[in-house]
């Protein structure tokens, strides 16, 4: 078997169990395309799982890393829509961080010519995650209003520029610390309430005149419950895309059912590979045109080199980035 | 003002509260027709209320009841669909247990000539519940599974003809208590969970193969959430109807999360005009041909005098009815 330099992790841990070694290169099934990666993101759940607390779904790669860019190096026998030399970008359910990713052809977009590789790296895992949740599931329409939480973060920043750019006349609220406020504002949202010294609540109630918001995205979890539930809309929608900050909270049934209001748990690794290839063919014809023609640029807050990997993990988890963490091969 | 008669209430508390007594007989909207009525069913909404636990709607009847069926006696200007001396049946939020009720046109329906007026009072508020909840908003489908509570009441007895009926291959599992599970097998039931001596959750486990079922229809709230939660598959709904034992809960939004379920929070009576309409459009186009056709027979279980609304309501606290309470006018 070939060879190929990749980031491996040591044991579970901090990032300096992060190493770049050599690993096995993988080899691409009958319906999926190898990618030569130019470059991938950094994601939080990747550092999730160098903790030892996200595995990969059973059978995927333990490398880690869920986006990718780059060039088509192979192609297993029943692909059709790739061919060698094209500029890509995939989601993937591990494997991101090394020299060579496998996807499934499914999961692959071709790279709009007005994208560099860094750009489109950040493309799979944020962007797709914001539309499935917020357009998808979330059904979120024109004349409607969103509170999204998590300041300068890749989702989140993703769910900024989706809203504005595919919905007229949405209202967006988001949460930020101090720092950040300014330039989530900058961004694209209406209303910024600065979590550190207010209840968004409380906010999000006098700001919508008692009203609240039609959908909720939160990946705080937990401690963010009750006050997300009191920021819905009657027929509101909470989508609950992470539990950071605690896995269990107090619901209280009564109200959700006078306010007709739902919950939706909602993960994007673990769907089958039919029903992500369904996500990423809606993707494709609804947002895909968006970036083409840059009414959206991915907004990259630092690059390192893919050895950098643990350096890239460390500024993730100091929260100061705003906007993606691109590795360069 | 003309006088009719009505059950009216003493003060909340209860049965005995209940009296037989004079009132303002109402007078149509533009957009209302005004019934005689022949018959109404007693719903478990109309237990809580005379308890002082469940108020009307600002604007609506403050007379319990809220299905009824008739004859038109008058119609208001805005009214094309129906004229004096129609049969119909209708849902109202308020204001059927009385000589006569007014209803908005798009909550009435034409009786089908199949039904006789007891039968036709029990169609609007039960079935309505249920097929909006299982089908409409918990987008149950064929070949799919459904777990159901509450033995022999009116939602669940009409779930289960509804199931049976409008699905092909659909796995019904319902809760009852001991003395009813053969009455509720001999409805359509697959298979019936004694609730006081079995687990509901781990009778699903392995009666659905550690699967789970796709929609749980509840109206228990706080102690049945995490049992709930455990008997639905992978990307299954809990639709949450009721709160009869309790109103908060634990939530694990992780489990919900990776298993990528959904909570919908659902109330009839609150809804608009115009959303009420539209959900009785739609069951009209599906689920009246099955009455029409008698496949759907509404399982009655005792008919009182309206004067005896009393005796009804003692009947419905005892649980021991098993389908619909119906009060002749």
């Amino acid at each position: 078997m070939r060879k190929m330099k990749a980031i491996l992790l040591r044991e579970f841990g901090g990032p300096e169990n992060l190493f770049y070694g050599e690993t096995d290169k993988p080899v691409p099934k009958a319906n999926q395309i190898l990618i030569r990666t130019v470059a991938a993101a950094v994601n939080k759940p990747d550092v999730m799982q160098r903790m030892g607390q996200y595995p990969p779904p059973m059978g995927e790669s333990e490398i880690l890393g869920l986006e990718v860019a780059g060039e088509v190096e192979q192609i297993g026998d029943a692909v059709s829509k790739f061919k060698p030399g094209d500029k890509v970008m995939a989601l993937v359910a591990g494997g991101a961080y090394a020299a060579y990713t496998t996807a499934y052809e499914g999961h692959v977009m071709h790279k709009p010519a007005s994208m560099d590789f860094n750009q489109a790296a950040c493309v799979c895992e944020a962007y797709i995650t914001a539309y499935l949740n917020l357009f998808m599931l979330g059904a979120l329409k024109h004349d409607q209003s969103v509170l999204l939480h998590g300041g300068g973060g890749g989702v989140n920043t993703a769910a900024i520029q989706l809203c504005r750019n595919l919905l007229s006349n949405c209202k967006i609220f988001v949460t930020a610390s101090p720092g950040k406020v300014d330039r989530v504002k900058e961004l694209g949202a209406d209303h910024v309430i600065d979590y550190q010294n207010q209840s968004f609540a409380d906010e999000i109630k006098s700001l919508t005149e008692n009203r609240g918001v039609d959908v909720v995205l939160d990946h705080i979890g937990g401690p963010y419950l009750e006050s997300n539930m009191k920021s819905l809309a009657v027929g509101g929608t909470l989508m609950q895309i992470g539990v950071s900050e605690g896995v269990k909270a107090e619901l209280n049934l009564a109200l959700m059912m006078v306010k007709r209001q739902r919950i939706i748990g909602s993960v994007l690794r673990s769907r089958s590979i039919d029903e992500k290839a369904r996500i990423i063919e809606k993707f494709t014809e609804v947002v895909l045109p968006k970036f083409a023609d840059s009414s959206i640029v991915p907004l990259i807050s630092d690059v390192f080199p893919l050895e950098q990997a643990a350096q890239a993990h460390k500024k993730m988890e100091s929260s100061q980035h705003f906007g993606k963490i691109v590795l360069e091969v």
